[in-house]
């Protein structure tokens, strides 16, 4: 909480009464029926100031997106070696839910708005593309020299971002009720799980020292063999 | 070649006069400096000939893939129980490859358009996203039913939407020159090992009576366990 009220200090009054003037008409009058002088008008401020903020009507509808881009950014120059790949791309993905379940009722009222308008559709495509590529240059970074390293991160990046969008999805569904938090991690555990590392053993386990013996054909495929070993772990 | 031949002919004529203008006006003056009225004046027909074919200039520059988006889902649709589900989206995927490497040249020369007109790339993104979610909705479909069907749907179509492009771009940086099918194999190759079953044996194998005894520590890791049962394995 405190981490939102301080990045809500440090955003301009006037930015923000001009995306709650936008987002009032847009849902009264629908989003093509509303011009940029309809909104600047009902926040009582001139076009110039407007254009200051927003490059065009389209980016209003998403005004926390290139703070969030940097941010993504930042957090993932600032790793080091220490962190495993998958999963420090992982968090990454974690800051967007952030940033949607800072404020629920403009993320869900967004959330319905661009599902109406095919112009806001393919504004977040170009979006979600940019979220993908910052994840997969940083892989392409760590997994530089390794064979695939570039099909590699560009097939985890797009997982990640297909798993957290499933995630952030069903909470918009939910109207912004369900636990996001929980449904994310749960979404990006399936990706840790196909492509990464655990790097922990699950707290609680208490039966470390015990001994699996497991037996199998040669011939037999790997995967069979892995379902076998899945499930006397316990696991499957 | 000869399905190649066939799908021309089906192709009316004037279609094809249509996109030949425009891709010469395109690369001679510029995709932005280039309307509507050049490209029907250089093709020779009028205005309403252009807009019975393509409802938009960005239309033009992407003749094929409403044919292949249609291709795609028919050939899902006709696929039984007996088809491993990802391997199946794999196959799918290759019906795009296949578009593109029909025709080489123009492939090529649109990729390089395309990464200059940003508008034309936000087109390429909704079509991708058309493309991710038939390959999706199919998987939903195949795992319905089952724990996380729709999660792993969603992030199975996104790895092989991502393989696959991966593979296509490399493609399209060599001038058409490289071998477009082992390129795009391999990279869905990839995708199967992380979250297909493979469906046979690998053929040749002569030890298949051969007994592994795989001893381990039931708080390991199972990425360790799996490891070392694929050096057990030999295919390490």
């Amino acid at each position: 909480m405190s981490s939102s009220s301080a990045a809500a200090a440090a955003k301009p009054p006037m930015r923000d009464a001009l995306v709650a003037a936008a987002f009032r008409l847009f849902l009264e009058r629908g989003y093509e029926q509303t011009t940029v002088d309809d909104i600047v008008a009902l926040a009582g401020v001139g076009r110039r100031s407007f254009f200051r903020y927003f490059p065009s009507k389209e980016d209003v509808v998403f005004p926390d997106h290139e703070r969030c881009l940097s941010d993504m950014t930042a957090f993932l120059a600032a790793g080091g070696e220490e962190h495993e790949p998958v999963r420090r791309v992982c968090d990454a993905a974690r800051l967007v839910l952030r940033m949607y379940a800072e404020n629920p009722d403009f993320s869900v009222q967004r959330y319905r708005l661009t599902k109406k308008v095919p112009g806001l559709r393919a504004y977040e495509l170009s979006v979600v593309w940019r979220y993908e590529r910052a994840l997969a240059e940083y892989l392409r970074g760590r997994f530089a020299g390794r064979p695939e390293g570039a099909l590699r991160a560009d097939v985890i990046a797009a997982a990640v971002v297909a798993a957290h969008n499933n995630a952030l999805r069903s909470w918009l569904r939910s109207g912004g009720e369900s636990d996001a938090s929980a449904t994310v991690d749960h979404a990006l555990g399936y990706v840790q799980s196909a492509f990464g590392r655990p790097s922990v053993v699950v707290p609680g386990e208490q039966r470390s020292e015990d001994v699996i013996v497991l037996v199998s054909r040669r011939g037999a495929p790997l995967w069979r063999v892995v379902q076998e070993l899945e499930s006397a772990l316990g696991r499957g």
